[in-house]
């Protein structure tokens, strides 16, 4: 059997819920899978290889596009809820029973409403740069943040080093490093749709709004949960990391020095070996 | 060469600073040993032999009493930064140049003070149930949790199951294994005096009440810090742990879920992972 790697693992497509869902998957078969949630504007090419390879080791990684975005048919809803929903109709179309997550920030809150919906399907969940559902600010970013979402650069990955990196010149560094990660696979994915950018704006600040003070939603979910954030998260601030792990049931918290909303980008070996000894406990 | 374990260490005194302070050292010299600075009420035998141990394996562990406390001659002072000068005449004593630094609750507050005045000292530090002078509620507990500092139990060692320990049965499961773990050694250490419980409490306080809302304090300890902590510390609030880390210039935060004041005693295994994760790197 060939052993694909982030970058030669070939767009496959999955029909369910009326959706073909684009996805790639590699690594080695037999524990459950880790499935990869991904962030507001991200395609499969903004996963980060880094991440991908180093779990393929000892197991099957799973990316994919959720229903409207990208390479995927359909059209994003206007909810995170109903992303959920799509999310589960992707995991049902590859007969998947029992899955880990990585999340991040957008895919985070999605992650947390499929183990809310279906709580037989996710083991155990990392949370990156992400919150509760009525979390402070989420949805509602500062202008300055909401402008960095929309300009234009010659290589545009570029726009994800002010977004997802400190600014610090040990963070920018290591955020060119994740650009040039990312660039790095010779078949791209599509790029975002100008809708599937508005739905996924509208559900992200419908979700921020949610009333829930005192957090009962995140009540509902049971499983292990490790949460991970950088110091400065300028898109989910880095207290909702807090808030998480304050008021789940069961979460580790792990927050990195000198990073903002893509820690685990920017320290990808060390939080590698951190979510191991967490999923593979 | 005789390996000693935690509970088999004899008792050793080094004379510094017109104190002669009791230790215990253990594992294999080369690396700078790793210091372990004791809490509120601690002796010698409230450190935790899991580990002591598991850190023994490749390098040297130094237990000590500082000036004042239990086996050690002199007195307690009643400032965290005269316990912290203290210290360092312990350190002097055994002729340390470099060391890293397992700090927990009051004795975190003295292993701050000693990196801000020797910052040629103390390479790496681990603060576990912490936080920074001028916190949020340190040195001013609850009259319920300073009650449970002054109960009397037949088994004395089982005061520390309400104050380090989550009121969980599988917190409280742990909190009996760590009490089995620290009532195994034979020959005990002296119990801490009136005199110096009064001392360290006023220190708390004085500690606790100082005035430092933008927390620049801490912006002199340089050095990288790992932060640990329980999700629900009633001695040190656990948010104290979080502005650790935001404040800090360097460090990492990892919060347990279930746990207290005592979770790295509550996860001796995944502390240790953690920990040596942080300290090797």
């Amino acid at each position: 059997m060939t052993q694909f790697t982030h970058d030669t693992a070939p767009t496959r497509y999955a029909e369910g819920g009326g959706i073909r869902f684009a996805y790639r998957r590699l690594g080695i078969p037999g524990r459950p899978p880790l499935v990869f949630f991904q962030h507001f504007m991200g395609t499969l090419d903004d996963h980060d290889p880094a991440l991908s390879d180093a779990f393929a080791i000892d197991r099957e990684v799973i990316l994919f596009n959720n229903a409207g975005v990208a390479s995927s048919s359909g059209t994003v809803p206007g909810t995170i809820e109903a992303m959920a929903r799509d999310a589960i109709s992707f995991t049902d179309a590859l007969g998947l029973t029992t899955i880990d997550v990585v999340a991040h920030s957008m895919g985070g809150l999605v992650a947390q409403e499929v183990a809310l919906a279906r709580p037989d399907l996710v083991r155990r969940l990392v949370l990156a740069g992400t919150g509760p559902r009525g979390g402070d600010g989420i949805g509602a970013v500062p202008a300055w943040v909401a402008e960095l979402f929309t300009r234009k650069y010659e290589r545009q990955e570029d726009m994800w080093l002010p977004i997802l990196f400190a600014p610090t010149p040990t963070s920018q560094a290591a955020g060119r490093a994740y650009v040039e990660r990312i660039v790095a696979r010779a078949d791209r994915d599509t790029p975002v749709s100008d809708q599937s950018i508005a739905a996924q704006r509208a559900a992200l600040a419908a979700y921020g709004a949610a009333q829930d003070p005192g957090y009962a939603h995140l009540k509902g979910l049971r499983l292990p949960v490790l949460v991970v954030n950088g110091t400065g998260d300028i898109v989910v601030p880095t207290i909702n990391s807090y808030i998480l792990q304050q008021f789940l049931p069961s979460a580790e918290l792990i927050l990195y020095p000198d990073a903002g909303h893509g820690a685990h980008f920017q320290y990808p070996e060390l939080f590698v070996r951190h979510a191991r000894i967490f999923l593979d406990d």
